[in-house]
C-alpha cells in the first residue's frame, strides 16, 4: 500500500483497491483515446456504452448470473429499494414475509408495510441481532409475493449462508446484499431479486445494483413513480435517464481487478475467509477483546468486538487511528469496535490490526 | 487545454474544468492528510462532513440563496423530481399548472398528472418548442399548488429569462434548472423549488440538487416512499442514507473553481454571454448554418443550428469530430447540430468551433 494511505475499516463507503484508484487517477483527464474524462462523457456515447456493457458482462461473469435475470444500474441506495421492492412485487396477494436481522432489515419491513400486509416471520431483535434466527418453512406464507432478508448485517456482523438461507419454495426470495455482494459465490438462482448499494464491495456511493428475475418485472402498482418501476430501467438498459456514469465506470474497474489480478470470485472468497479467520481466531483466544457473534452466523465482512469497558474501547479506537488503522468505532447500537474487512482490505491490513490488538492487550491487562 | 483533450459540446454529461479534474486526479489516492480517497470515506467522517458542508455553503454563496431555503443533495436525476415534486407539493388543492417548453417539461407534466389535476397553461409544441410561450397570468390557477416550468430547454436551445418568467403570485414557482443552474445569477426568491441534475454545470451524473423553500417541506402524500419525501432528506442534512459522496466532492471542486479562478457567478455569466454571442453572431450572418431559435428566448447554454441538408449536417458533425470538436450532433427531435457550451467550455473552444464552421462554410457553398 502507498505509504501515505491508511487501512480503513469503515462499514461503507470503504476501501477501494489501489489498482482501481491508480487507474481512475491516471485516466481522469483522458480516458483511452477519447480526449475526455469518463465523468464528461455523454451516456449515449459509444465509449460509455462500452463501459456499462463491460460492467454488466463482468458482473454477470463474476456472479455467474443465469439467463433470465436482468442487471439494473440504479441510484438511491438500498433505502430506495425498500420501497421499490414492494411497489413492484407486492401486487399479486399483497402479502410479504420479512426476516428481521437488524436495523436495515427492519427499515425495509417498515417501508414495505406502507404498501401491503408485511409480516415478520423471524427476528433476532431479542439479542441485539447477534445471530441469524431460524426460519421455519412451515411459518412462511406460500401465497406471499416475496420473502425479504438482509443477507449480511453490516452493523451486527451476522450473515446468512447457503445453509441458513430460508427455503421459500415458489415464493421469490428478495435479498439486500449491500455488504456481502461479490465477497463469495452465491447461487443467484435461489433468489428472485438481489439488490446492493455499491459502496462496500463494488465502487463508490451513488450506484445501486439490482439483479432481478425477468418475470418479476412489469407488475408495478398504479401510481408507482416512473423512476421506481423496474420496467422503466429494464426497458432502457439502465439509461432511461442519465445513469451515475462515473460510479459505473469505477464499478467496472473494481470488477476488472477482482477478475484480473485477484484471480476471480472463488479466490477472492478464499482470501476473505483467510482475513476473517485471522481476526476471529485472535478474538476467540483474547482475554481482552470479545467477538459479539458466535459460530456459523459470523460475517466475513464485518467483525464487531468489545472489551466490555466503553472507556477502553474509546482508547483503543483512538490509538488505532494514530497507528493508521481508521474507522474502527462500532455502531452505537452495538458499541465497542467493528472492523469491516471488505474485498479491498488487504490481508496486511488485518495482520496489522491483529498485531496492534495484541500489543494493546499486553498493555491493558 | 491539455493537448490530448477535445472540446466536448455534449448536452450532458459534459465538460468539467481541467482545474477540477486535475485536483480530483491528484487527490484520488489521498485527500489532504486523510490517507484515503474521498470515494473511500465514511459519509459520517468529519472529513466528508466538511466537504458536504463546504459544498452547500459555496452553492448558497454562488447563488445568493436566501435564508428560509434548504439545499438538498439527492440522487435520481430530474426524472425523479418529476415525481417528487407532485408527491410532496400537490397536496393542498391537488391542482398544478405546467408550461410545456419541451420534451422534459412534458415528461414532468405526464408524471405529475398521475398524482393530481395537472393542467397545461402554455405550450410551444406547435413549433417544435423553438420559442418560450407567453404565460398569461389570467390563465393561471390562483389555487394551484404550484406552477412548473423547465427554465432552460437543453434539446431546443430556449430559455426563460427574468423578463419572461411567469408571475405566479402566491403560487410557488417550481423550475427544472438542470441545464442552466450556475450559468448566471437568478433571483432564488422568485421560486418555491428549484431542482437540477448536476451533470451539466455542477459535476458528475448521479447528483441532483434541490433548493426548496422551507414551508414546502413536510406535506408529502400518504404512501410517498420515504426516499421521495423531501422531509426525510431535509431532516438529515442529506444524509438519511449514504449520499453520492464523490459526486458531492466534485461539485464542491466545481464551485471552488467558479468562485476562485473564474471570479464568481457574475463573471461566469459575462463569459457565458461572450461565448454565446460569438456563436449566435456567426450563425446570424452565415449563409450555410441557421440557428433554430430567435431573439430573447435563445439559451446561453445550448445552441442548436441546421444547414437544412441532413447529409451535410452529418458530414459537418463527422469532420468536426476529426478536428477535436465532439458531440455536436443535434437531438433527433430537432435534427442538425447542437453546441452545448456550459460553464466549463472555454471560450477558446467556441472560437475554434466558429473558425471550423467558417472553413466548412467556405468549402460547402
Amino acid at each position: 500500500m502507498a505509504t501515505n494511505r491508511v487501512y480503513n475499516f469503515s462499514a461503507g463507503p470503504s476501501m477501494l483497491p489501489e489498482w482501481v484508484l491508480e487507474r481512475a487517477s491516471s485516466e481522469m483527464l483522458c480516458y483511452g483515446s477519447s480526449g475526455q474524462s469518463v465523468m464528461e462523457m455523454s451516456h449515449r456515447s459509444s465509449a460509455f456504452e462500452q463501459i456499462i456493457g463491460d460492467c454488466e458482462a463482468s458482473l454477470r461473469r463474476a456472479l455467474s448470473i443465469p439467463e433470465g435475470y436482468r442487471v439494473l444500474f440504479l441510484q438511491g441506495g438500498a433505502s430506495s429499494q425498500f420501497a421499490m421492492v414492494p411497489l413492484n412485487l407486492l401486487t399479486r396477494s399483497g402479502k410479504a414475509d420479512y426476516v428481521i436481522t437488524g436495523q436495515w432489515a427492519k427499515k425495509a419491513w417498515q417501508q414495505g408495510r406502507v404498501y401491503g400486509e408485511c409480516r415478520v416471520v423471524a427476528s433476532s431483535e431479542d439479542r441485539t441481532y447477534s445471530y441469524i434466527p431460524q426460519v421455519d418453512p412451515a411459518q412462511l406464507d406460500p401465497a406471499a409475493d416475496y420473502l425479504h432478508i438482509c443477507y449480511n448485517n453490516t452493523i451486527y456482523g451476522t450473515t446468512f449462508s447457503p445453509r441458513t438461507l430460508p427455503v421459500s419454495g415458489s415464493v421469490p426470495l428478495v435479498a439486500d446484499m449491500s455488504s456481502s455482494i461479490l465477497s463469495e459465490p452465491v447461487d443467484i438462482s435461489r433468489f428472485g431479486l438481489i439488490y446492493a448499494g455499491a459502496q462496500k464491495n463494488m465502487g463508490p456511493a451513488g450506484l445501486t445494483v439490482v439483479i432481478i428475475r425477468e418475470d418479476l418485472i412489469g407488475h408495478a402498482m398504479e401510481k408507482t413513480p416512473i423512476m421506481f418501476d423496474y420496467k422503466t430501467h429494464a426497458g432502457a438498459g439502465s439509461m432511461y435517464n442519465t445513469p451515475p456514469t462515473y460510479a459505473i465506470y469505477i464499478c467496472k474497474l473494481v470488477l476488472d481487478w477482482l477478475q484480473g489480478p485477484m484471480g476471480g470470485l472463488e479466490q477472492m472468497a478464499q482470501r476473505n475467509r483467510e482475513k476473517a479467520e485471522l481476526l476471529y481466531d485472535y478474538l476467540d483466544q483474547s482475554r481482552l477483546f470479545s467477538p459479539t457473534v458466535q459460530g456459523e452466523d459470523r460475517s466475513l465482512m464485518n467483525v464487531p468486538f468489545v472489551t466490555g469497558d466503553p472507556a477502553l474501547d474509546a482508547a483503543f479506537v483512538k490509538e488505532a487511528e494514530q497507528a493508521g488503522l481508521v474507522n474502527l468505532k462500532g455502531h452505537r447500537s452495538v458499541g465497542g469496535m467493528r472492523a469491516s474487512i471488505y474485498n479491498a482490505m488487504p490481508i496486511e491490513g488485518v495482520k496489522k490490526l491483529v498485531a496492534f490488538m495484541q500489543a494493546f492487550e499486553s498493555d491493558h491487562r
